[in-house]
């Protein structure tokens, strides 16, 4: 059964940050309102919601709010469902809504997601962020996120030789560059904030988990963010700067102890990226820039590798060397990524999406990427169990 | 795009009731199993899982389980979704998975469910299960679900101008229908309890919230069920004893204040239910039986009004004059429904499933409906935020 070519009416984030006067619905229907706005048609073009949020429950005492979503922002008994795959719920949320587009369920949906983790606290986040391990034998050993990534910081020290004091000035680039771009964007927490960092302030940082300090890891979000999809002919119809959806992977792991080795090199991420790659007809080298999950400095470079940009053990060079910068070869998270933007997990997703989509529109002013045709998210659940790739271009599929 | 026939290959679910020493993975796992076992396939054969849960991260401390399941089950990496719909999560991940079969995204895969409330204890169970009332507006006001259906019995008293005292007694036999199924169903979570309540027991036991009793409300369950369903063509050339899915329906709402005096109508029941009949090409009179979401005994009596088998508030006569028995026209829970069988919110969606699949293919020997070729599931997520309908038989879909 033939697919369609399938594209991005329009897109929406709230600012992200501080939201304590907002639901969870309330932040879905600001970004929601702002991607409909630009999407030039009927709100009952809207057949189905496709909504990503990760611990309603545990930050807000809400589950089920799908239906409720529907319901607030005009659509009152749509199908509408929740997904939720940790920090890639809504990444998850818009393949699905891509597939269910491409294989005509639907001709026009709406998908994104929203989270409150700022409003949370420190404690309760923390907590509540720690049941994206495994429940039984990570969680109850006292793992939380930060650990994780501490462990794949030591491993990956260990495993290309590179010792960690080194690795870890090259890791602060990382840092340095997202919360560079991040502030210099308008939506991103950390907008007007530590876009001048040096090496030293981030090692010097206060210590979260050794060896990662403050300035390695994202903060606590709250925001919203929405895409409004369908497919190509009818987008082609509403409006004229429509972004295609060229490839789509989704893969995913058992807990750690499964992994073990292959932890540093994320396998989920390789077989996710190929079958992105493999249905946009494209290889690593056509991609021009990424957003990618960067909740602590070492899962940049990690992604890196695994996505196939570079040899695994060599995407810490790539930062020294400036090719992951706006000016580089491969610009990595030009928004601000996780660390400057902000990381609102149920949200976060989406909001990859809506700044890969506002670049290739020539939207986004104050980060440009040069002549950007291609552009791809990477979007992580979890300790590896989701794993999320979508590439998007400006251009239809090639035959 | 035309839609393929989609058919169940093999159902399975755990007995129901208390498992302190399984996880939410293993429950799930014994699940599919069993219903692998069945199937005559191999698990190469499964190309994603579509997955309900509510409340794993407040019960478990477990989100993102989805990666963590496909992996436990042998299928480490393939596509792996959770779906949240509160009581109704494993029939949105049904009907999804449906779909995408029907629209050729995938030839076989398997969805289900697993919840452990039972373990969670009564006050974090409910608390657990409050966050599907509105988080806001109706769960800080104090709202539970015992609550909701409270509401909703007084509602239908006034309504429909039935003396509270004698809509209960009605009631209570909803009760002690559903009890005597369990008690002969071996699954069920009261297997040989309370087959011989009477009415007074049930006016007479414990109060919960008024008019409801303790034997007006389902029991907190743990358990898990899957399903493995394919193309009908892949089906027919593995198995001789396929059941097809012939319809689907679902939609929702947002919070009962938004609901008012529609609330004892379930609008969004309605929507669902015709969308159903519709897509299978049929009416009520057409299915010969029904597993309903019978959470409290008026929500069934309220259930079969909506889905279109009596007229709005004569549901409650209906079983009082035995036509939901099973040797009545309309055979309701013969499997004993979540009041005799249990509810493990997540599970309870494709435990319905199972149950219909079983009767349909003339094996469930305890309670049979006689000569049945079509039956029905009706699952309610929230307090109708989410409703979803399914329609299966033993035939293809007409024309």
């Amino acid at each position: 059964m033939e697919k369609r070519d399938v594209a991005v009416l329009g897109v929406g984030m709230t600012k992200f940050g501080y939201h304590p006067d907002k639901t969870l619905v309330d932040l879905f229907a600001e970004a929601f309102y702002e991607a409909f706005d630009e999407s030039n048609i009927e709100l009952k073009d809207i057949e189905a919601l496709y909504y990503g949020n990760f611990v309603g429950e545990m930050t807000d005492g809400s589950a089920n709010l799908s239906g409720f979503i529907a319901d607030e922002i005009g659509l009152r008994g749509i199908p509408a469902r929740r997904y939720e795959a940790a920090c890639a719920s809504s990444s998850v949320a818009f393949r699905e809504a891509y597939l269910a587009v491409a294989h005509g369920v639907y001709d026009c949906v709406v998908v994104g997601g929203s989270e409150r983790l700022y409003n949370a606290g420190t404690a309760i986040g923390t907590r509540a962020l720690a049941t994206a391990v495994d429940g039984l034998h990570e969680m109850t050993a006292g793992l939380t996120f930060p650990g994780v990534f501490a462990l794949a910081a030591r491993l990956y020290s260990k495993k290309y030789e590179i010792p960690m004091e080194e690795l870890h000035e090259k890791m602060a680039l990382v840092s340095i560059k997202n919360h560079k771009y991040g502030a210099i964007n308008p939506k991103a927490q950390f907008y007007n904030k530590f876009g001048d960092l040096k090496v030293e302030d981030v090692i010097n940082s206060k210590v979260i988990c050794s060896p990662l300090t403050l300035f390695d890891c994202c903060p606590m979000t709250d925001g919203g963010s929405a895409v409004i999809i369908a497919s190509a002919d009818f987008a082609e119809d509403v409006i004229d700067n429509p972004v295609y959806i060229l490839g789509t992977g989704q893969s995913g792991a058992g807990g750690l102890f499964r992994q073990k080795e292959d932890m540093v090199r994320a396998i989920p991420r390789k077989i996710a990226s190929e079958m992105a790659y493999k249905e946009a007809g494209i290889t690593p080298k056509d991609v021009d820039f990424v957003e990618i999950h960067d909740c602590f400095t070492i899962a940049e470079i990690i992604a890196t590798e695994a996505m196939g940009f570079f040899e695994y053990g060599k995407g810490a060079d790539a930062v020294a060397e400036g090719v992951t910068s706006i000016d580089g070869d491969l610009p990595v998270n030009p928004d601000g990524g996780l660390i400057g933007k902000g990381h609102p997990v149920g949200a976060t997703g989406t909001s990859q999406i809506y700044s890969v989509v506002k670049q290739l529109r020539g939207e986004f002013k104050y980060n440009p990427v040069k002549d950007a045709e291609i552009g791809m998210t990477d979007t992580l659940g979890g300790d590896f169990g989701t794993l999320v790739n979508i590439i998007l271009g400006i251009h239809r599929r090639r035959g």
